[in-house]
């Protein structure tokens, strides 16, 4: 019998094509406010799987809008209770079921401050979309498995969309419309070629990526610690070597995600730099000499094929997961809403 | 033979007092052009234990400036070449060295932008003091241990000092003042009370924080890695329960740090609940009712109480390196500079 996760695995065709179909006219308001007010910075406001795609969007909004973006700890209003200064900003709230207290709250204070307040929610009819000037739905469809994967990439998408129509990035917008064909071959994807035996052994393993796709290597650690209770960790491919390269021992695993960008060689060389201390490194490029290559879609632009890579991970862990006897639908102590103050 | 780590923390008070006394003038400047200028929000720029000083500092500015902050990856400038849009920012640039490419050349692309642009260095004659508008000697003194312990704590000094300069808030100020008799006290503290019978089966655990003592779970996870081989990962004490505690089984080891703040019951709350599933939970904090407490200094302030916590731990960690066979001051495979383009 298909897991809930492998059945909403395979619905993120469908989701992107609704999403982007369906949302339209919401994410032109919002793309226009943006062009209007043209903010000095944006501030995102997540927790788990939505401050990955949080973190996406930042890249995102960096390269293409070139304005800052800044991470902000929901804990600021609910538990802090200051009242951060965001007059000149835009923020964008994300939240799947759109009623976690803390997103909340730092959302009402965004909107209270003044700032351009934007949610991306799968609950158009929550706390969260009352309390932002714009509301989008992410429209991903009812999410039956505790592990989110379909609204994560409906979540970045609403990003990108919304960075696409404030911009008028016409590259990215072409891009964004191509992602369901993109995305049908990405389900179909199988990562093999050595790297589920490199992690039966393994207690530990690490997420690299570099821009955009740390994002992608954020989420997909986390997949793992939900899933399967392996200890993944995610790092970006050069502070890894401030530091953290000290547990890389021999067969310690590395996945390292590239895009087609301005990072993949350097994400390659840093992959190959691994794989010569022995690690059991594999890496989503062809330009690696020493790691091992795994399956990815080319999408035709950077930030698109980025957010692509997630969707063959989300395939291998629900996969590996069943085959070390747990039940991806249902992580031990996790629940799907969790509400923090 | 005592360590270069252990000799470096216990030179910590004496650093301390030595930056507030050496650096009162270029801090003043620095604090009085962020008066006159009121930036919108401000950007730091940094990798490895800087970026946690650089985390720290975001905590520190948001609850006190009201002003947001965000942390620019330097691969933005480095290896994507976007000129980022920062002219209403300001920018906090950190580097024990001065000197690794990628900061240099994003700290480059601030003061070009218009940002009032500010490095914190020990080494003020380097590339990144001349790159910025502002350059602060963290005074630390030479540091030869590969794992930071001073300048992580002088880094930080140094923007809490700024901060105060800026703000005019006397409160922060004189709990700084106060702060190298408390690092005096800090340093003498030995954590035990079972913690160290019980990371010794661990392969892997939690340090968790929440507000300022996040960036203090950052850099003690660091310094796990980087000196004992132990898979240390932090994580928000709100976060981790958005699906990280998937990990947390019977035994599993966790720290939660906590400040005498706003957030300080919510830490012992949620390290309570884990020690509930019987994981080892060690907590700075009298709070708790079922975790362990481990030995902490009140300076009288949340946020010089937050970065006092990392002296005790940076104690237990030289010792427990050294107990594990390892030599806490040449960690395998780390070059203190760490240069990344």
């Amino acid at each position: 019998m298909q897991t809930h996760m492998r059945r909403e695995i395979n619905e993120i065709p469908e989701a992107a094509a609704r999403l982007i179909e369906a949302s339209g006219k919401a994410l032109a308001e919002a793309g226009q406010t943006l062009r209007a007010r043209n903010p000095a910075y944006l501030a995102t406001i997540a927790r788990g799987s939505s401050d990955h795609a949080a973190h996406f969007i930042k890249y995102a909004v960096e390269l293409v809008a070139k304005k800052p973006v800044a991470s902000l700890g929901p804990s600021l209003a609910s538990i802090y209770g200051v009242n951060l200064d965001l007059s000149g900003a835009a923020t964008i709230a994300i939240s799947q079921s759109g009623k976690s207290p803390d997103i909340v709250a730092m959302a009402e204070a965004a909107t209270r401050s003044g700032a351009v307040s934007i949610a991306l929610t799968n609950t158009i009819a929550s706390p969260l979309a009352e309390a932002s000037r714009h509301a989008i739905d992410i429209a991903a469809g009812p999410e039956l498995a505790v592990a989110a994967t379909k609204s994560f990439v409906n979540s970045v998408l609403a990003g990108l969309l919304l960075l696409a129509e404030w911009t008028g990035d016409k590259a990215l917008m072409a891009a964004i419309q191509a992602l369901p064909g993109h995305f049908e071959r990405a389900v179909q994807l199988v990562w093999d070629g050595g790297l589920p035996e490199d992690l039966i052994a393994a207690d530990s393993l690490y997420m690299l990526g570099r821009g955009p796709t740390l994002a992608i290597a954020s989420e997909a650690a986390l997949k793992f610690k939900e899933t399967s209770g392996l200890h993944a960790e995610a790092y970006s491919a050069a502070e890894v070597l401030h530091g953290p390269v000290a547990l890389v021992k021999p067969d310690f695993p590395v996945i390292a995600f590239a895009a087609r960008d301005a990072a993949e060689q350097s994400v390659a060389d840093i992959a190959d730099g691994l794989a010569e201390k022995r690690a059991a490194v594999y890496a989503t490029s062809a330009l690696v000499k020493r790691a091992g290559t795994i399956a990815h879609v080319a999408t035709g632009h950077g930030i698109t094929d980025a957010l692509a890579l997630i969707i063959p991970f989300y395939g291998f862990v629900e996969a590996w997961s069943r085959a070390r006897g747990f039940n991806p639908d249902k992580p031990e102590a996790l629940k799907k809403v969790t509400e923090t103050r």
